[in-house]
């Protein structure tokens, strides 16, 4: 089975000034054509620092995908270093040198004179065509084969694709699949408990779990000698998996609830509409992320102050006076007022203390109420979220977000 | 000068399932006590593979930080690798386990029977008090020091800064200072020739650059022989960067757009309200980001359908049947309604076409205005954005913000 190894370059991403999104996506990329990857390395932008580290990676793997180094500036070296561990020298490609030209031709924007030596490649190496101004390598060496990518994660993303027909016949004849089940609810190590030995190591299936802002998701990954016995072997797993879990599992594949919640919607023929106060447009921006959104959102309202909340969406003002404006009854008059308004199905309100600052004895940092309004009666959750603002904000609107899911069954 | 390497420990970082961020975050805070990270690994869990990096981590630097595998589930197995890297046996701490039992009865959840195997750490190593569930160890082995913390970013985050003043002390008097200047407006190889050899390597202030949805970071890294003395090369290297650049540097630090435009708005007392289309509350949830936002910041719509347009925000409907929602006669009445409604200083509208679809020849997808309407006028930017719903998005909310920025002066 052929085997990959990842190489980043880059001394922002050494020193930590840019997190390394690269090597996930390669990762995921490479696994779907049989090719898992057994080791990563960072370096600086340093050639003999690289050249180091395609050797290690060269001995780990027969498929090294550089990222990083490609561009324009000074620090990038990357096709020195390439050139180096390949004992060659660097060339001019015409064809390179044309397609810059006309990239910030067809821009309008004079080419500056430093992009010229983005038109270098190591003598025999092939080149992938650049999406941005930088141009990628491909080279063969001792049986390996060497990918050289931008840094950029989009023409990393672009330009990897443009390989991917060339690994697969690289790759041969292997199947590892992965699918993946995204639950909401509960936390990772009660849901390890209720899988009990699913979860034990060297099985296959393997079932790997990760959580990311609450979102649990289970990666059950799979391998057989084709593709359609690995994805039934996965697929067996995932039912097994869905009858344990019932209606934790919101969702598979790299679904968001926002995504699980708009299907339901669509599917539904339903609306939903919003009305923010602490989470401040980041409910709303989720359900928007989704291409197609305005077949069932139209309607937000952001009212942050409790005048916002009083003019905009008529909540009585005696009310926030007796109750404050973080409580279950402003909570619910927000959801009606923006059900009201909008004239939508479904109404979300979210209002609490997001903090750091205004919290109290009675009413601390990070209490939110939530109330998804509907025809005939409302749901209001009381929560109580701990470890900042962004967190609080974000597990409110998933919340919010996993109420509405319950809600339509 | 001591040097780190960081080892990241989990078949899901290897295979891409989840975004290493703790490398990132780590070399900072290493950067910043004065130990650079030379080196960084990423390896699955096995107890085998684990212990080769270490041993290759450990004959890079002289501080090994490890994240992730301190979970309560089979896969959690640093412990176990820990003890063999080492050369000794696990033994069961009564103290962690004291804390486990605690941390489970604050929260009134029963203490899951597999979390007990989070008590046990390398015999001789210390731990590092859980902030979750998992305690994190240092361990010293032939002059190196080694720390162990749980894969979860802020439970990292935490419980690092408790290894610190442990850490400063194992450094030693070095001292490397960092600064970075934030700016928006025009690409990186644009900034990079306006920079000329500030940006070469090599250089006692090194100049780096990063760029992460549009925002260009320059990291000024100087080092000297002490902490004050890089701060003033840090500081001499930055005005003179300032004085190139001018109004591209938007701030300095970590801060955002956002940030940079409350702090204006709240320096100038004034206010600001939001009307967004196509961005569907991004653009308030950026300005939401900050604590204290609603000192400017109190009245958001979000205005997805004409209907909702022309209903809350009183845009005319015959100028939407004339122009189309996407145009700048109904971004300018998108503002001048935000504005009138909410009585703010400001109104920011956002109407565009985020895509993939939804696009015709004379508006295509990407094609995007925006207002900012203020007592005496507005400025209006029609803008045309390529690279997918995403892309488009943040730099419509991005190039919102900038455009306040500017008029805020």
């Amino acid at each position: 089975m052929k085997q990959a190894s990842i190489v980043t370059i880059g001394n922002e991403i050494l020193a930590g000034l840019t997190v390394d999104t690269n090597a996930a996506f390669l990762a995921i990329e490479l696994q779907n054509i049989g090719i898992p990857v057994v080791s990563s390395y960072t370096v600086g932008d340093e050639i003999d620092a690289i050249v180091q580290k395609l050797n290690l990676a060269s001995s780990d793997a027969d498929v090294i995908v550089v990222t990083g180094g490609l561009g324009p500036t000074d620090d990038d070296i990357t096709r020195q270093a390439f050139a180096k561990f390949l004992g060659v020298e660097l060339e001019l490609r015409e064809e390179i040198f044309q397609r810059l030209i006309d990239f910030f031709k067809s821009r309008n924007i004079p080419m500056p004179e430093k992009n010229k030596v983005q038109a270098y490649i190591p003598s025999g190496a092939e080149y992938i065509p650049n999406v941005g101004t930088a141009p990628g390598i491909i080279a063969r060496n001792e049986g390996k084969m060497l990918i050289a990518l931008p840094g950029v994660p989009w023409e990393a993303d672009k330009m990897f694709k443009f390989v991917i027909p060339e690994l697969k016949e690289f790759a041969g004849t292997q199947a590892i699949e992965v699918c993946r089940l995204k639950c909401f609810g509960l936390g990772e190590s009660v849901i390890a408990e209720m899988l009990g030995d699913k979860m034990l190591r060297g099985r296959n299936p393997l079932v790997n779990c990760t959580v990311h802002d609450g979102i649990i998701t289970l990666h059950i990954v799979a391998s057989a000698e084709n593709s359609e016995k690995a994805i039934q072997k996965c697929r067996e797993e995932e039912k097994k998996l869905r009858e344990v879990l019932g209606d934790l599992v919101y969702g598979s594949g790299d679904e968001t609830l926002a995504e699980a919640v708009s299907k339901k919607l669509a599917l539904q023929g339903k609306t939903i509409a919003t009305a923010e106060s602490c989470t401040g447009g980041l409910l709303s921006k989720m359900l928007t992320d989704i291409s197609g959104s305005s077949n069932y959102f139209n309607y937000g309202w952001i009212t942050y102050s409790n005048k916002a909340k009083i003019t905009q969406l008529d909540v009585p003002a005696d009310l926030i006076e007796q109750y404050g404006a973080v409580s279950e009854q402003v909570a619910k008059e927000m959801a009606q007022g923006a059900r009201k308004k909008s004239g939508a199905d479904f109404a979300i309100a979210i209002t609490g203390i997001a903090g750091p600052t205004g919290g109290s004895e009675q009413k601390p940092v990070g209490l939110v109420y939530i109330c998804v309004d509907y025809d005939g009666g409302c749901d209001v959750k009381q929560c109580f979220f701990t470890f900042g603002r962004e967190f609080t904000r974000l597990r409110a609107a998933h919340t919010a977000l996993n109420m509405l899911r319950q809600r339509l069954g």
